[in-house]
């Protein structure tokens, strides 16, 4: 299964030419998943040929306009091209309400099934499951209610490797067992760990999303490992004064949390509108960690 | 004064390439007026190299999200860039809630006062008065409550005719009423009318925008004359069905209303996203009305 991110809005608040509020679509095989949706998000949809229909789930991570204001449109859009699937959204409890109202008074009674699940910013948390991925919240730490999204594939099925189950004399009713993640106990008590006895054909992919926020430890257990980290950068470091005040990171405290949490890739964005060149904060996140890309609207990564 | 009107999004619902949702600014001499605001009108803002901090006052014709979707991000970004001017928003009174409620849920107080005036749509009504123009709101025939905006400049003073007052034996105190605009009334109750006595510098400037609605007489009275009318056309007339099913106007009926109000120029706009080439929509609207432009974003109409 190929998995890809796209994005479509790497900006902040205010948008700037070529920059657009935060929006990413994270594309699975046959489905989209859409993480947050600014002001302008189906427009920059048409600008990079994506279809609304292949999204079936939205994640909104909090209520700051640059991250849900596009949302309202981008449903009304589903609805006029006649969606009948169903959408699933997950995020804070009053985008319920914000929405529908705006469907109530604009007379609108959508054709297809939307089901709104809030979410909560208290605790780490399993939102769902979709073809082999499971996608979690977690809390972040920013002015408002705010979480970011872990999702992970499940650990791929591997080959059982024969010789080394003989050796250890497993029985044959453990296989199925083994091939689904289990480590084995040997009849003495020791443990033989799943990856010994299983042969992994390609392996799972984490990627992890954490905007808007301060810096925070707490997150580093949960997206520790991941293959890719998508981690806001709103000022350089000169600015801590400021990004601190409006809990935001600087592009240095994003470098230290990618080597913290020993990820593997960093992609740094929500750049504020007074940086038009990037790279300066591409360099600062440099000095703490090595696989650092600094996100652009229109950027594809190809996670697999 | 200059006066110009400046096309920031002429397409309907759904977005295409190159056509954004509806939205313009009227441009007076110091001041911008804005007249409706769909999805991504602070982005198209940007594009055509226009001021936010210009807008003292917005008018929204109604609450489908093609005409107001990019209010909460335009005003989100004048605090953010440190508006401290008043703005004044003319619009359905359930817009005061919508926009109230994200700026609770996004904990935002604005730096600057903004005044809601919540519109009806039952009857033509004074909303206010800037730099000599007095703006009017009229009742339209859409789905939901929807109303039309006229922007009159207010009767421009000119010279009086010294010798003609002199010939028609007006008292020197009646000077200043008929260089506001008064008739005289002469001593055996002949009117001579006042553009007789007063040589009028230039001519004032009228501007009527109707969208969205179903063609209807009841606006020809209202509109009647106007320097300039921006109407809907959002089908071509063999989908005369399918606009009166939506009460939206085809381009042959544009023309009809601008032929029958006996306005002096027709500007046509939100075209259905099914057209890609706008000309055959002019073309059509042209057979009942001569001076037709179909609006494209970025277009600018020097009114004066």
């Amino acid at each position: 299964m190929s998995i890809e991110l796209h994005i479509l809005g790497s900006g902040s608040a205010t948008p700037i030419p070529g920059r657009n509020p935060t929006a990413q679509l994270l594309k699975l095989d046959q489905l989209d998943v859409l993480i947050d949706c600014g002001e302008g998000t189906q427009i920059q949809m048409i600008r990079f040929k994506q279809k609304p229909s292949r999204i079936k789930i939205i994640l909104i991570s909090h209520l700051h306009g640059d991250h849900y204001l596009g949302l309202m449109g981008l449903l009304s859009s589903m609805h006029l091209m006649g969606r009948r699937e169903a959408i699933h959204i997950y995020g804070p409890p009053p985008l319920q309400e914000i929405l529908e109202f705006q469907f109530k008074v604009s007379e609108t009674v959508l054709r297809f099934p939307l089901h709104f699940h809030p979410t909560q910013d208290k605790e780490f948390a399993h939102l769902t499951e979709i073809l082999g991925f499971d996608i979690f919240s977690f809390p972040l730490s920013h002015r408002i209610p705010t979480i970011g999204f872990l999702v992970k594939e499940k650990p791929r099925r591997g080959h059982l490797i024969t010789d080394l189950l003989k050796q250890y004399e497993v029985p044959i009713e453990k296989y199925k067992e083994i091939k689904a993640g289990a480590d084995f106990v040997t009849l003495d008590g020791n443990i033989i760990p799943n990856q010994v006895l299983v042969k992994s054909s390609t392996p799972s992919i984490s990627y992890a999303y954490c905007s808007d926020t301060a810096p925070t430890k707490e997150v580093l257990n949960t997206i520790r490992n991941v293959d890719w980290l998508y981690h806001e950068a709103t000022f350089l470091h000169e600015l801590l004064d400021r990004a601190t005040e409006t809990f935001h990171t600087t592009a240095k405290q994003a470098g230290e949390i990618a080597r913290d949490a020993e990820v593997k890739n960093l992609i740094i964005g929500h750049f504020s509108s007074r940086y038009r060149d990037v790279r300066p904060l591409k360099l600062e996140a440099e000095m703490a960690f090595k696989n650092v890309t600094a996100a652009e609207d229109g950027m594809k990564f190809i996670f697999r």
